[in-house]
């Protein structure tokens, strides 16, 4: 009797039965410290040199992955012996080959689920950033702003894209989604480092980048929907984009009439962490209802942190998911960074001339697109328009997202994709050296900025 | 060229290429949000009724698992068809049943995984609390009742199962050894709720269960080990002994050697999560070298844990590992729940009544075993010997780590497995109200409690 019971108790198996399964913690592990070192020291140096440490997350990820190091690579595209990690694995332990290729399997599964958990985490802190409020104060010269930066470079890269390049209508318009984005948290970071934060400048972009994030993601969940089906029916698109509408603006109001009962319960909670649980208890179930009804799961866990930032909880809730995503987002650039093969961006190829055009058409575009937004602003004198322009081009994470999105729905060619990420990153690049040159001309800096 | 190198470029491949995959994230954030349900509503009935919510957390484990409502099963023990929760994902995608299994075994292992980065964020957290400065203030009194605490419960726990119930040695072993720790989380907490922390039995037994919590995981390291091999050679535990103390004596010591340089290096450092990124990377190379030395990964955690706790960053440590812990640790006190098979302690069933004899009797030597230690403290007069005692019984976490890590590594037989639960639910069921009891027989529980 004892026996024949005895199999059904095996919690952490996987972790102590034998070499091959402690073996596959040793590897997450491992997976995690090369991770979180190439992000901090990639990190570190973009600091030092004045860039956005999110880059350096997505350059530590390149040379750790498949362009470089090799030391974090995946079974979808490299065999078990080119991995670095996993040589050096087979050398410390003395298990099979197998053994350790499905050990290998199981690790880049984890690693894959926490990177796709990071980014649900970083939503959900981008929602909960996001403030409606504010928005409404800078009013409509934000809206403005924020509708030029998204119809602009769409239509300019979209059209372009097609008429020049040849490239097919879905895989045009994903490129030119991608070059919609604004990145909020760059952009933010970036003000607050110039100190223009609270100018009136700062305001109008700050309110702008919230607006784009909802139109970001509105227009991430249209592009994926078509791309899955490969369609481009004007019905197919209005009823995405009404049941993307309806699932975040119904979600935001439900939430808001829920949430005063989701602050009392949390009130009369007594045990650990019960704002924090409770809080990823609303997120994953609204990421869950989004991908069932075929959003994505990123999109509901931004409603949860747009719904949640107007709750009394929202600073609290904002201190605490900090430290999450600290641990889990970095798994998602570095990820990202290790997946992207930049050998299509060598010039010394022929057959990548194409996706190096690509690049530089899709960066001027970016550039162009967003600094004509600085001259939509009407009625407002004195204005720095360069500035507001300028602070939109960062494409930072949100694009970055629609790379990583397009590519794995399988619309985006190696080629177009490469030019898509090399676009982010000198996008995000330029940013704050013309931001900070742009506040220059007007003299507007402030002695904070040093 | 660009379809050949297409196959290459396939991050979240698994998230949003097809409906198999972008299930699986679905079901990762469902079972999530099952188990948050669970430990939350569980806890907070525990809290009203005065109990620790760590038993919540096992019970609601319970409930959700394969002893009742098989909502949350694992492939190992329970076909597809019994899982609830993929019975409805199946009902709610138009999936079929072969790519609905992997899903299942993707979503397991995933929950597996998390399950064992949660107990490695526990013992992390758990060596950052304890303070090897505020034991040698208690000084000599705190070591007896340690010792005392881990010998009595041992020899009386294993000489007795093997004499009355013809458990062979290392099963015998391994259930006296689940019957030395004390979950110093349960028992400050309780002590706190008393108003008793900061008296002079609070920190004999604040200190004593530090030292229980190191002894307890030198042993788990030790009878782990043993359980691995099979073996009792007394060299081969002198070996383990050794090398356990060395790995951890040897961190503890090269960690506060090396950690001026650590805190100097996170001071100089400027990108998000510096602090928590770095001591992350510390805990999990030390959990890796433990790993692969052939102890536990959780002991270099504790390891990592006990040295940044020396250092000035010990509390914005504790405060950013905090939410982490909320949201890994319960996963893994619900997985072992739900693991658990409740049905051989059916009384009703005859087989049954051996573990439960069992049962009874370990409780009485966890409770004798510990009640002793209170009469163990000399020169103190004055004291409330029986509050130290009983301070001592409550099991919590290291008890269920016991448990757990026994019947994975397939020494416990699952009705010996179910008797220890039993016996870790009941201790700690029971130290609350004693606790209270015992110190209201000298009135010494202060106004707060209440």
């Amino acid at each position: 009797m004892i026996n024949s019971r005895f199999s059904t108790f095996s919690f952490l198996a996987t972790a102590t039965v034998d070499e091959s399964s402690s073996l596959g913690v040793v590897s997450i592990l491992l997976s995690l410290i090369v991770i979180y070192f190439a992000a901090k020291l990639g990190g570190e140096l973009c600091v030092r040199i004045k860039l956005p440490p999110v880059l350096s997350e997505l350059v530590g990820g390149v040379i750790l992955g498949i362009s470089a190091l090799n030391l974090l690579v995946f079974p979808e595209t490299s065999p078990i012996e080119s991995s670095m990690l996993f040589q050096l694995l087979g050398r410390l332990s003395s298990i099979n080959l197998e053994s350790l290729t499905s050990v290998f399997q199981m690790q880049s599964q984890m690693i894959t689920n926490l990177a796709e958990l990071g980014v649900i985490i970083l939503l959900f802190e981008i929602g909960l950033e996001s403030d409606l409020k504010a928005l409404l104060r800078v009013g409509s010269q934000a809206t403005i702003v924020a509708l030029v930066g998204v119809v602009v470079p769409f239509l300019l890269g979209t059209i372009g894209l097609v008429s020049f390049f040849s490239i097919p209508m879905i895989p045009a318009i994903f490129a030119g989604a991608a070059l919609t984005a604004t990145s909020i948290g760059i952009t933010a970071k970036v003000l607050s480092e110039l100190g223009q934060l609270q100018s009136t400048e700062g305001q109008i972009i700050i309110g702008a980048a919230v607006i784009d994030d909802i139109l970001g993601i509105l227009i991430l969940a249209v592009v994926t929907s078509l791309a899955k089906t490969g369609n481009v029916e004007l019905s197919h698109l209005v009823y995405l984009v009404v049941s993307a509408a309806i699932f975040l603006i119904g979600a935001v109001w439900f939430g808001r009439f829920l949430s005063p009962f989701f602050v009392s319960i949390v009130n009369q909670m007594q045990t650990r962490g019960q704002l924090l649980i409770s809080a990823l208890i609303i997120a994953f179930v609204l990421a869950d209802i989004a991908s069932l009804i075929h959003l994505e799961a990123i999109l509901g866990a931004f409603a949860a942190g747009l719904i949640l930032a107007e709750t009394e909880k929202r600073g609290v809730l904002m201190e605490q998911i900090k430290p999450i995503a600290d641990m889990l987002v970095p798994i998602f650039f570095v990820v990202i960074g290790a997946r992207t093969d930049l050998s299509v961006l060598n010039p010394f190829v022929a057959e990548n001339h194409q996706s190096l055009i690509i690049a530089a058409f899709l960066i001027v575009v970016a550039v162009l697109g967003k600094v004509v937004t600085g001259f939509s602003v009407l009625g407002e004198s004195g204005v720095n328009r360069w500035a507001i322009g300028v602070g939109m081009i960062p494409r930072g994470e949100v694009g970055l997202v629609f790379a990583a999105v397009g590519s794995a729905s399988g619309v985006l060619p190696q080629s177009l994709n490469a030019a898509i990420i090399v676009m982010v990153i000198l996008t995000t690049f330029l940013a704050p050296p013309g931001l900070r040159a742009a506040f220059a001309q007007t003299g507007e800096i402030s002695q904070a900025s040093g």
